[in-house]
């Protein structure tokens, strides 16, 4: 009987334990989203815990560093979370939303996401940047996997990779400018980088031609792909001297 | 006399020590560039230079930091000297130039590249992290002054940041992937990514709709431009439902 009271105390206090260290890491990453993390301090993160500075350290004993890692690596599962999106309806549907949440995840973590990915911060360390490389190479799987392609080549590979730097260069960017232009014209000038940089892959690469193919014949006339192609061949059927003669 | 001829042996002095400096410099950065920085020694730059190791410490004191930010200061001359180009002719062509010098500066320091770029790694320094932003905003200058554009709006000043970044990212890609698809490739790829890039944002971007179609009638019918119209106007022309009805 003793023991297993004394087992309950103990899944109790292990339940208690995860609690504790979770609501940590909740106050830091809090604190970590809207500050240099070089102004955050460990009093800081107990005083929004509205615990001691000791019962941190208890949790914590490798101090700010530690903290700080553990709550990258909940933002870190936070944006994961972004790209997976149910395989269903036009392509850029599914990208819209994801790049919705992700957008609000910068929005939300904005100085601690520039801090983070800025080169030479004071936070980034090769243990960081091993973490962030987790998340990129997460959300290309994401999009392979959205565009049905299990064994991509070199140039597609290139082309998804290289969008999502680009997509995390404008993010950044788009702090720099105080959140300029709008998050949604963002987020729809984002899909059409994706699109017309797919397109012009496609123009010399038979896999990317075939994907988005597929891709295209997908999409609704009335959607953003649509109104892309539009707006595209309007300018470019100006630009006469550059097409054949009809 | 002996005052001019102390002058003149001074002056000799100082060029003699520019040029030491210079050799010692050329030399580590010989080496940064096909290593990762941790494990190139001061005896390693010394035996480079066929020089002794304490020569090596009275010209950088600072020992190799001093001399690791030496070699990317001149690295990153090089590098900026890349988009100087003359501002004739159609814009395709200038770019292409500026890229092919560009890659081929990738390819020449592939090591020192990846090292300087990849968050967290050990020579990444908020130091190095704001040289490397120089020669961004250098490029970035460069470009729009091609596009001929004295006062940029946030839309077109975030696409060629944007592209920018790309450029950095599939480099990135490009060494991670053994140096595949061949660097003419590549260039061409980056080349379409820009113009698929700017054709884009101009679809919903007065200004640079007006940058655009400057640049597009000054695009030569055989040029690669012309090629990348085409073959988009094809592709997209095959996706009819997007298309209004003829």
């Amino acid at each position: 009987m003793s023991g297993s009271r004394s087992s309950g105390t103990s899944s109790y206090r292990r339940l208690d334990v995860a609690r504790r260290r979770a609501q940590l890491i909740r106050a830091a990453l809090g604190l970590f989203a809207h500050r240099p993390p070089e102004d955050v301090s460990l009093d800081d993160v107990a005083a929004a815990a509205e615990v001691s500075r000791p019962l941190v350290y208890r949790y914590f004993p490798g101090g700010k560093p530690q903290l700080y890692e553990a709550a990258l690596r909940s933002a870190v599962e936070e944006l994961t979370q972004c790209f997976a999106e149910p395989q269903e309806g036009p392509l850029s549907r599914r990208l819209s939303a994801a790049l919705d949440r992700y957008l609000a995840f910068v929005d939300e973590h904005d100085t601690g996401f520039s801090a983070l990915l800025r080169s030479g911060s004071v936070v980034a360390t090769s243990r960081t940047g091993a973490i962030v490389d987790e998340v990129r190479r997460g959300a290309a799987e994401h999009i392979l996997a959205h565009l049905r392609v299990p064994e991509p080549g070199v140039r597609l590979r290139m082309a998804v990779r290289t969008w999502i730097t680009a997509v995390e260069g404008a993010s950044l960017g788009w702090l720099d400018e105080g959140k300029q232009p709008p998050v949604e014209e963002l987020r729809d000038w984002l899909l059409d980088h994706f699109v017309a940089l797919l397109l012009a892959t496609a123009t010399g690469d038979p896999q990317t031609e075939e994907v988005v193919s597929r891709a295209l014949a997908r999409e609704p006339a009335d959607g953003p792909v649509a109104s892309l192609a539009r707006r595209t061949m309007t300018l470019l059927t100006r630009a006469e001297h550059l097409l054949p003669a009809p």
